[in-house]
């Protein structure tokens, strides 16, 4: 196929150095990935964990050991160019923010592409219902939850969660229309009251930025794929490389596809 | 087909003179269905009010005017017998209680089956959902609320709900079975708060019987059969049939066939 697509341009631009910024809204209609990398010897049980915790950790790719492409997302994606800004973290501290990652490759580096919510945050607008992170420009509220993960090897955490204020009509509608979308992340693990998740502050969200949860709304919340990042921070390995908040890796895959049905 | 299914058996029963009762755990695995008998010359008002308010009045079938037969939902179906005790209506009042009403029927008669909450229940604690009115033997509670049906001619009126109290897990689950069943009531209409449906007091349902919501529950409501019951009672026809509160018509449909997918 010689049809070049809107996500491959993205990419391409991001791959000349033209582009350094976030993801969000390039390339509508298509699915972007959260990225992490590890070590071989990190991997299996980072599959596992993610095998073992599939709301917060949707895996959409995995690639070979020592390879940097991930042709079921697209083609020619080569991870060490294709997002706009990596982080490096050794032992879990963060030690650099470089927009190319190719120095650093090796061959025992596995990658992993995790779904994220602006595939079901494109279903839920284009049927009518409003997220207010997005009116007011914010991202999303973000919370570590008493939920845990179920552990595997190295890797535990809490299930961290994202939360979006609605009324009780459309909390109903999000939970019918994220439930057709499993591989990115799916229906809500909770909605109503904060608290019964180890919540005690939602004005004071662990991630992201704080928005009002109105009279006559609920808050409703859904597994987030910082989930499995702060668990892999927290098992401190030698060596693993994620983006930039908001610095995804844009695919070729459409956000439609990824309903089950 | 000669197989004599166990809906048919219990109707024979109940045709026979043989059974009264409330219908509730007879032939499991059946639908059981609300009836409504009136004249045509309403009958035509009373099926638009059905069709513009499908949550609360999901159609199962409807009789051709002077027919006491359904065969869509069993092929010897006699509405005149096949039910273990009706209430008639006389200009909105309630003049009898009788057991058989071969000697009421006319040629003006149409018969509405309207689909009942047993099916989705059915589902719902096939996959584990505990069910608080039935485990404490009670009715399931009902409320009036400030949400109103779209009127139809001489019909109109607020929606009655059924509650069910819940955990957040359970909701969601719920959300999701139910919504497979839109030929009985389908997915709920409201949870959370009950003020925002105009409910003002859950200790007091209109209908049936209270039931305690615990303090890590919601309540979770879907749209109610009473619905078109009373829109119709308001309404005050010359003549109007229904049934016994608990005592509907069993019929040789199965429940899990009413999952649309």
């Amino acid at each position: 196929m010689t049809r070049t697509t809107e996500s491959q341009m993205v990419r391409q631009r991001i791959r000349r150095g033209d582009y350094d910024g976030q993801t969000s809204g390039l390339a509508p209609g298509h699915v972007q990935g959260n990225l992490i990398i590890l070590p071989q010897d990190w991997a299996a049980e980072f599959l596992r964990f993610c095998q073992l915790n599939p709301k917060p950790c949707p895996l959409l790719s995995v690639s070979e050991p020592g390879s940097p492409y991930v042709p079921s997302l697209g083609a020619e994606i080569d991870l060490r160019t294709d997002l706009p800004r990596y982080r490096v973290y050794r032992n879990g501290d963060l030690v650099d923010r470089p927009t190319d990652i190719s120095a650093l490759w090796r061959e025992d580096l596995v990658a992993f592409l995790i779904g994220c919510s602006f595939s079901f945050e494109d279903a839920l607008t284009s049927d009518g219902i409003p997220l207010r992170h997005q009116t007011l420009g914010k991202v999303v509220p973000m919370y570590r939850t008493s939920i845990l993960c179920v552990p595997a090897g190295r890797f535990s955490g809490p299930m961290v969660v994202s939360m979006r204020p609605m009324k009780a009509a459309d909390a109903i509608r999000a939970v019918q229309i994220t439930t057709r979308f499993p591989a990115v992340h799916g229906a809500p693990v909770h909605l109503g009251r904060p608290d019964l998740i180890g919540i005690s502050k939602i004005s004071q969200p662990d991630y992201g930025e704080a928005i009002p949860v109105e009279e006559d709304e609920m808050p409703v919340f859904w597994a987030c794929g910082v989930t499995p990042q702060a668990a892999l921070l927290a098992a401190r390995p030698p060596l693993a490389i994620g983006h930039e908040p908001g610095c995804m890796l844009v695919t070729d895959l459409l956000n439609s596809r990824q309903a089950s049905f």
